[in-house]
């Protein structure tokens, strides 16, 4: 059995909870965080919430540690800080100082003997890996990402944050003809607005200046000013029934060429539609926290990402089974 | 530079021909035919052709040979024989015969030191990976496989076989309703009927009974028996016109759950679409050449699929350009 521990317990850490539980050559050993232990209501029976401080403890008793903090204020600290005592896998995502954080765990994982995935999830992760598999394949040739349809939660929480807005909830929208022409074959330069729209439901103060917050919604910078946004008030019981979950999903387009003078036209698609972002991404993860492990075992150190594993790894399966039943 | 061999010169060699030629970091050092060499025009000059008998004396001359014979008759003797003196890559498809294949491959790398991938491209191949990441991620999940529309080589022979005909194209075509309900988290289970269609272009013989001919097609065992197939006669003109490629294409679709009670849907789409099935099999082929000279200098030996193989392995690229570029 793969011992698991897990550090944090947001929506994340509930996914790969839940993914452990399925998994017949994982179990969960423990959970920390930096909450009050008895606060934290876990969904395993038998299993106990540890602080944060406390992980250290465990060095032997767990195998891989998947943390599942945040990137913007988490991860760049504890993936080294853990990587120290534990194999890790994390779901870094800040683009920028993936090479900083790439680095920085290479370097505290080499020097004690053990095992860092960082970036996992499907973007990054799943995502960039088939980027990674298509342009191996298709050189030269042309990418595009879409995004949704799905909840982004950095935009609700933008909203959120405007006066007189009590609840929000941002959906991000791939536009359907764009997708379309790249799977034409076609290889455009869409600007921001021609790829994605946004849709916002606010739930408002009574008696807040709708235009106003509609105005400083489709107008924020970074946010929302490079898309046409549509924003539509709802009730807090419609929001509270219709958009609760956290759906997410998207697809990347490969367009490249074959033949010598490059006369065969190519399109590879990969796409998901996940009816919960962070249990998906806690299944990811938690399938990468096997590959870990495995190549651990084999004497691999230092700091990997997705595209250095080879599938084989991420499953329960024998070599008989994958050629049996998969090839 | 890695230095690629290819063994047999057909339709595949050629896609591999063209990808070496695309790829900065492979050269092409030699072409090995059964036909008379003075027959075999290849496309790349400075290059020469050999007979087969020759390619032992390649032996340290060749990273890794590309072995672009067919299933049926050619691989399950070749991979094993010159895995004896060279790396090499398959594209074996007998589904039946593949845990033989494996295990012949296997021992006779070993012996020898070298290392084998066999059953590349895309089904098996890319689809086989797909199933294997999407059954990782989502255990237990129902995964579907839809072929075309393309042209099936082995049914098109079939039809040709027929007599009165002289030429025929078969098309794969996959049924969109059956697709679209696996996409909206359906786990129907299908019928061979339910999934593809088939349509066939024929040229036949001028006189030639084409009431028999359809009725000889539609009822022929194994091949279309089970399937809703359409006849249509063409000319040789319109045959040569519009028929003359070989495009292919499919998806791989897997639908499962997350949660602790399942109440997450998820759908993982992989998809192919290709002007030319024998060029895009041969660039899988070559970057599985790179990963397979790659696996060998850091000792690997034996026989893997693209299972075992980490995608970073497969591109021409260094881990600084996949972390900005692809993550």
């Amino acid at each position: 059995m793969i011992r698991i521990g897990i550090m944090g317990y947001g929506n994340l850490a509930r996914g790969v909870e839940a993914a452990v539980t399925k998994s017949e050559d994982m179990e969960l050993v423990a959970v920390f965080s930096r909450r009050d232990p008895a606060s934290v209501k876990i969904k395993t029976e038998g299993v106990e919430v540890y602080p944060a401080s406390e992980a250290v403890n465990f060095k032997d008793k767990i195998d891989v540690m998947v943390l599942c903090g945040g990137s913007a204020t988490d991860l760049m600290g504890q993936t080294p800080e853990y990587v120290q005592y534990f194999n890790c896998v994390d779901s870094f995502d800040t683009h920028v100082k993936i090479m900083q954080h790439y680095e920085e765990v290479k370097e505290v994982a080499n020097a004690n003997g053990t095992l860092a995935a960082i970036s996992c999830g499907w973007d990054p992760g799943l995502f960039s890996i088939n980027r990674v598999y298509a342009d191996a394949i298709l050189p030269g040739g042309s990418v595009y990402t879409f995004w949704g349809k799905g909840v982004s939660q950095g935009h609700s929480d933008a909203v959120r944050r405007i006066e007189g807005v009590i609840d929000a909830r941002q959906y991000t929208i791939p536009v359907e003809a764009a997708m379309e022409r790249i799977r034409n074959g076609e290889t455009p330069e869409f600007t921001t607005r021609e790829k994605h729209t946004r849709y916002c439901y606010v739930v408002a103060e009574e008696g807040a200046d709708k235009e106003r917050i509609t105005s400083e919604i489709v107008n924020m910078p970074n946010y929302f000013d490079e898309y046409d946004t549509t924003v539509e008030f709802i009730s807090a019981e419609e929001m509270k029934a219709n958009h609760s979950g956290l759906p997410h999903g998207g697809v990347v387009i490969h367009s490249g060429t074959t033949g010598q003078e490059d006369q065969f036209n190519n399109v590879i698609e990969y796409k998901l539609n996940l009816d919960s972002n962070p249990f998906f991404t806690g299944s990811v993860l938690t399938s990468v926290a096997r590959a870990v492990y495995r190549m651990s075992q084999e004497g691999r150190t230092g700091c990997i990402t997705m595209a250095d594993i080879a599938p084989a790894y991420l499953i329960n399966k024998t070599t008989e089974d994958l050629l049996h039943h998969y090839m």
